[in-house]
C-alpha cells in the first residue's frame, strides 16, 4: 500500500526540528498549536515564501532549497533582535519524495537553530513551494524597527553583501565548484548578531533581503530620513574589485540580493564588543541625513546607480 | 512603468483586512509584525496553504477561492475555540493580475470576519496558491483540543457536512446554477459557536475538513477512543436521501471535505441554549466508547465504509 499524506507527515515531521520551549503549550498534530508569551514579552512573527523556479533553480537540490527557505525567514526574527522560538511549514510538493526532501531540509535547518516545528500543512501542487512562518520573542518594545533610523545616526552593516548574487551566476553557469557557490548554497542568518544588537540599544535594523541598495531605500522611506553610503568601507569591496573587477563588484554589492547582512542605524561612535560579535563586527559605512533617498559614494565620487534589486512582478 | 512588486503590495494589501486590536503592537510593513497577548490569555495559530488545481478547481474564481483559503484557515480556530486576532498571509501569484484577485478575495474575508492582517510575502510563482497563517487567542488551558475526548461522552455535530462535496461534484459537471453550489463557493468558519461551544466547557473538538469519517478517526486516535456514530441523526440526511439518493447521501455525508462543521465530544446530556447557536445548533450524533476506531450505524446495522476522505499523496 502506498504511505498516505497524514503516515508521510508523522515519519517526516513529527519529532522533528529544534526542541520545545515553555512558548508552546501544545505542537504539532491538533487543528492549531498554542503557545504564551512569557510576562513583559513580545512576540514577533513573520512570513516568507520560496517557490522553485523563482527563488531557487529548478537544478538546486530541494532540501538545501528547503533549509535555505528556512534561514531566510529566521533571518527576518535577526533583523527585529528576537530570539527565535517556533515555526509553522506550509510544504506544497509535486509529489511524496518531494515533501521527504523539503521536509528533510527545513527540519535540518530547524535543528541546526534549535528552532520548534509547532505545525504546518502538506499539500501537492504542481509547483514545489514552501511558506515558513517564523516566531521569536524579546522583552517588549525593544525590538529594531526600519522607521526608528535618525538622521544624526550612522549607517552600519553587519554581515557580508554581494557573495551570493556572484555564486547563484556560478551556479547558473555550470561553475558549481566556484569560490562564491558556497555563500548561494547556504544562509546563515545572523540571530546572535541582531539579539546582540538589540541588546546593545541599536533601534533601527533591516536585513539585506532585496539587494543593499533597496533594502536601505526600504529603511530611508520608513525612517523619513536619507542616506550617503561609502561603497569602499563594505568589508568585501577590495576583495571583489580583485577578484570581478570594480563594475561587477558595485553590481553584486548595491543590487545582488539574499545576502542577510543586518543594516541598522546607531551613532557613529558606539562601541561594538568583538565578544558579542564573534563573526561579523559591524562595519561603519555611512552616515544618515536629512531628505530622502540613498546616496552611494565612491571615492567622493556620487554614483548613480537604478535600483533593480530583485522585483517579482516588473 | 509598470507596477512593481512593492506598489503592486502597498496598493492590494497595506490597510485591507480587518481592524487592529491591542494584540498587534507592530503590523504590516516591518520584516515582522510585533505583538503581546493579554496576561492570561494563550495565543492559537494554524497555518493552511491552498493551491490552484488542488484546493480549488482551475475555472474557479481567485478571489473567491483567497476567499475560501482564509475562511478554511480561520475554521481552525473555531475548532479551539478561539477568538481571532491576526493573519499573516503568503501569496503565491502568476501574474499581478492574479495577485491582485487574490489579494482582494482574501482581504474580504478579513473584513467579513474582522481579522486584521499583520503581514505576509507576495512573490511570483508557476502555481497560483495561498498559504494562510491565522492566531487567535483565548483564555490559558481553555482550548479544545483533539485528545480530550472522554469514553463516557456523546459525538456531537455543531453545522452541516456532506453539501461542500456535492456542490464541487455540481462544478465539475457544469452545474453552476446547482442546488449545493453555494456550499461549495464559501465556507462560513464557525468561530461564533466555537467560542460558544468552549464557554459551555466542551474539552475535545476538531473541523471536518478531511470528511468526517476521517477527521472523526483523527479525534479518537488523539483521545484513545472509539465512537459509534448514527447516520440518520445527521442533520441533513433525511434531505440528502431525498434529493441524491441513499448511497451519494452517504458518500458525501462521511466522506466528502471541507465542510467546516465542528464534530465534538460532550456529555449526552449537554444543553446548548438556542441562543449561543443562532445558526447552527448543535446535534447528539452517537456515542464515544472504549476502543478504537470510528463505527458506523444506519438503522441499527453496521456500515462499513472504507475511509478515503481525501489524501494529497495517495
Amino acid at each position: 500500500m502506498r504511505e498516505g499524506e497524514f503516515e508521510l507527515i508523522n515519519r517526516v515531521f513529527k519529532c522533528a526540528g529544534g526542541s520545545s520551549t515553555a512558548f508552546t503549550r501544545l505542537g504539532i498534530g491538533d487543528d492549531a498549536s498554542i503557545h504564551q508569551p512569557q510576562a513583559g514579552m513580545e512576540l514577533v512573527v513573520s512570513t516568507d515564501s520560496s517557490v522553485q523556479g523563482v527563488h531557487w533553480p529548478v537544478d538546486f537540490p530541494l532540501n538545501q532549497a528547503a533549509d535555505r527557505a528556512v534561514c531566510s525567514a529566521l533571518s527576518d526574527l535577526a533583523a527585529m533582535g528576537a530570539e527565535p522560538v517556533c515555526t509553522w511549514l506550509n510544504v506544497m510538493a509535486v509529489d511524496s519524495a518531494a515533501v521527504q526532501s523539503m521536509g528533510q531540509g527545513a527540519t535540518a535547518a530547524l535543528q541546526r537553530y534549535d528552532v520548534e516545528l509547532a505545525g504546518g500543512d502538506t499539500c501537492r501542487s504542481a509547483n514545489n513551494a514552501l511558506a515558513v512562518t517564523v516566531a521569536g520573542q524579546l522583552p517588549a518594545g525593544s525590538a529594531m524597527r526600519r522607521d526608528a533610523g535618525l538622521t544624526t545616526d550612522a549607517i552600519w552593516l553587519c554581515g557580508r553583501v554581494g557573495l551570493h548574487a556572484l555564486g547563484l551566476q556560478q551556479w547558473f553557469k555550470g561553475e558549481r565548484e566556484g569560490e562564491f557557490i558556497p555563500y548561494f548554497e547556504s544562509i546563515s542568518p545572523l540571530l546572535q548578531a541582531g539579539i546582540s544588537l538589540r541588546q546593545a540599544g541599536v533601534a533601527c535594523c533591516i536585513d539585506v533581503s532585496d539587494g543593499l541598495l533597496q533594502d536601505a531605500e526600504h529603511l530611508c522611506i520608513s525612517s523619513g530620513i536619507g542616506m550617503d553610503i561609502d561603497i569602499r568601507k563594505i568589508p568585501d569591496w577590495d576583495y571583489l574589485c580583485a577578484t570581478v573587477g570594480e563594475a561587477a563588484a558595485l553590481q553584486s554589492i548595491t543590487q545582488g540580493g539574499e545576502d542577510y547582512a543586518l543594516l541598522f542605524t546607531a551613532p557613529a561612535d558606539t562601541k561594538f564588543p568583538d565578544a558579542n560579535f564573534p563573526k561579523e563586527l559591524p562595519v561603519c559605512i555611512g552616515q544618515c541625513r536629512a531628505g530622502k533617498g540613498v546616496q552611494l559614494l565612491l571615492k567622493g565620487q556620487k554614483i548613480d546607480i537604478q535600483v533593480t534589486g530583485f522585483d517579482h512582478f516588473k
